[in-house]
């Protein structure tokens, strides 16, 4: 079927409603070089304006999941796949796909590196010698047949129609678009191919939607896109205002998630990893109550931690890392930020925390810059902990150099201290399914 | 100065005024070639949905008119300008432009050619042979100090920014935008210099805006930024349901602005250039009543006929064509369009006697297209007369070939025969100044 553009930037800036084959010749074109950019980004600014209804969303996701590479998982059992829309200091996946695997689901993910002010799994699991995030198709299924769990980096022609349409976006003011945004996470979520898919929603400060409304609005926007897609999608709304546990930066996010495994976890990440586990279990069909004594089980009997070991070993890893916690290469500079005044930590601004590591060279501006594994932030005391002047708030893990006094200005000014006791916001916000 | 374009998109999707220098950065760096062509037609979007202020229309109007030469008048006096927003039949131009001079007001007017179902001016006035809208800008100004009045083809390089923005609307779904329609053609008059632009804004199937209301709009935008500029300009807003006069093509138009020259013009054409000229001497402080009597005089006393002849000879034209219409050539062949039934005229479709004089080879499809200026499309009955059954309504003049049956075709489609006598509508639908 051929289409006239203009006509069908005209028909959606008239507020219709797309076809599937129209919205497969837009965005098909535009990835293959038909549809030239100026028409991509002329209609891109009319679905701005116009919106999108929940069949066309879909329809968009599916046809910018069709513009590549398509994983298929249909000879696994049970896949579950999960995504966080980003944070600080969320070492979440390293924690819940080896519970999930423990659990009896099949975890045969990809994952991205970081990018800016957020952490990317990959990179995480690359401060442990030998562990590689290459692997062949057939290994890779292999794996996660034997084990529940295998991760490797996102392919290239993974939906590469949103890597184009992003890349447009940024540079046109149509990056804030909440079809736009729900259509390009989940074309990389229905290309990677599970049945089930957790999403976890951040909002606040640190997380790209800063609001309760904002983020529920996207959670269901992607929720509807996979059930359209015959897919069973469970989102929750969790709260980035502050860096989830107490460890932000490569290496140090790997050992808090080995310490979470081995049930000596901080309370606010193993809370988020036994919740989203239980929305696992519940999309097949679990009961939550059940669900919920299954998957504290995993943390406390060693198996997730078990399944770790062995997802790392396949993958090419020393295990004797996860074994030991020393063998970590950690920066040997300490600097610590003190409390300004007595009273009570209100908050810690996880963006400015983000930012720091990122200061200290633990994350990337650019895609394929190098990083450093061993640097980052300790959060020393959590909102609602007192404090008095002078009593360290947070360290920082540093191998010296320029970063480090834009580290500490960048933390200096991320700590609000309250005279009074303050409530802090609850971390799980809100589910969407 | 310089801007990051996604911040003014951003603006003017936020629904924010552009400053003056916000214009320059987007239009003249597009221009240029500075800001990439899928910024720009984002921009051109954001424009659509969110409009502009009569001052942001103004100053893109400026900035648009700024982008290239712009003709210098000032030594000129009294000038005055003629827009049409675009006819059938539409030969007001001949006629008026003469009519201004002998009424001692100075044209010195750039026209375009014809395309689709439009005529151009300088089309028509190239059946006369040797006449050339070709003259140096020193020539061009002293011809219209000396005989009131010279016309040349539009400069290439008048107001470039508004015919790269065309070109990129017309493939975008932004054509239809009115601050875009209205700078657009503004800009080229302001660009051509003149103190007193008239325009002629046409409403109806023939015409570009279908409403009065649209007419209206359009003719509101246009005067505002012409007020905002420091000129002077009058609206006058007229039916284009049906041609103007009763020819349509080339030559034959010309011949119908002899007649009407002579004073034996069609009433319709006449009322329209008297009026139009009263507008251009009202603008400069006349009384209209005595304006109109003067008006028609230039008419009556031959003296606009003289100033035209005037004009022809000094751009090279052979004059014995302004004294004997027997020496135009036109096509020999000639096909008389029928009445389907006995009744009155209700309509002739403007639209469709275009469309037929671009079929025998009278208009271009495509700019640089050669044209047959002897072929075209005579009205012998117009909207209100009686006919019979078997009557002629039109006649075509032709040189044969494919596009006659064509002709024909579209010429017996665009007649409605009304059983009852039926009002038509007034030729003047509104003023706007």
């Amino acid at each position: 079927m051929s289409f006239y553009i203009p006509d069908l930037i005209q028909k959606k800036r008239a507020g219709g409603e797309h076809t599937l084959e129209e919205l497969r010749a837009l965005v098909l074109g535009f990835t293959r070089g038909e549809v030239p950019d100026y028409q991509a980004s002329a209609w891109l600014m009319t679905v701005f304006f116009r919106g999108m209804t929940a069949r066309e969303t879909a329809d968009l996701t599916q046809v910018m999941a069709e513009s590549g590479d398509q994983m298929d998982l249909t000879g696994l059992e049970h896949t579950v796949d999960k995504h966080s829309t980003g944070g600080v200091g969320d070492k979440t996946s390293l924690i819940l796909t080896p519970m999930l695997a423990a659990l009896g689901l099949t975890v045969a993910k990809m994952s991205g590196r970081g990018l800016a002010h957020t952490g990317g799994t990959i990179d995480k699991l690359e401060s442990i010698p030998g562990w590689t995030p290459e692997l062949s198709e057939e290994r890779f299924l292999q794996q996660a047949r034997d084990t529940g769990l295998a991760l490797v980096g996102q392919s290239k022609d993974l939906a590469p129609a949103d890597g184009k349409l992003y890349a447009l976006r940024d540079v046109t003011a149509t990056v804030d678009c909440l079809p736009l945004i729900a259509s390009s996470i989940m074309s990389k979520k229905l290309a990677s191919g599970a049945h089930t898919i957790v999403l976890d929603v951040k909002v606040g400060a640190g997380a790209f939607m800063k609001t309760l409304d904002d983020g529920r609005a996207l959670a269901r926007a992607m929720v509807d896109i996979g059930t359209h897609q015959g897919r069973q999608v469970r989102a929750v709304l969790t709260d980035m205002d502050t860096p989830l546990g107490h460890l932000a930066g490569n290496s140090l996010e790997v050992l808090e998630a080995l310490e979470t495994l081995r049930g000596h976890g901080p309370q606010d990440l193993t809370e988020l990893c036994v919740t989203l586990a239980v929305e696992a279990l519940s999309a097949y069909g679990e009961d939550a109550q059940q669900a919920e004594i299954r998957a504290r089980q995993t943390l406390k009997d060693g198996s997730a931690l078990a399944k770790f070991r062995a997802f790392i070993e396949a993958q090419g890893g020393d295990p004797t890392f996860v074994d030991d916690p020393g063998r970590f290469d950690i920066a040997p500079g300490r600097a610590d930020i003190a409390a300004p005044t007595t009273g009570f930590v209100e908050r810690i601004d996880a963006l400015s925390v983000g930012r720091a590591v990122l200061a200290l060279g633990g994350g990337r501006e650019k895609k394929g810059e190098a990083i450093d594994h061993g640097v980052g932030v300790e959060l020393l005391k959590k909102p609602g902990e007192a404090v008095s002047a002078g009593e360290s708030v947070m360290r920082l893990y540093h191998r010296g150099g320029r970063g480090l006094a834009h580290a500490q200005e960048l933390l200096n000014a991320g700590i609000t201290i309250s005279a009074q006791q303050v409530n802090t916001p609850p971390l799980i916000l809100d589910r969407v399914n």
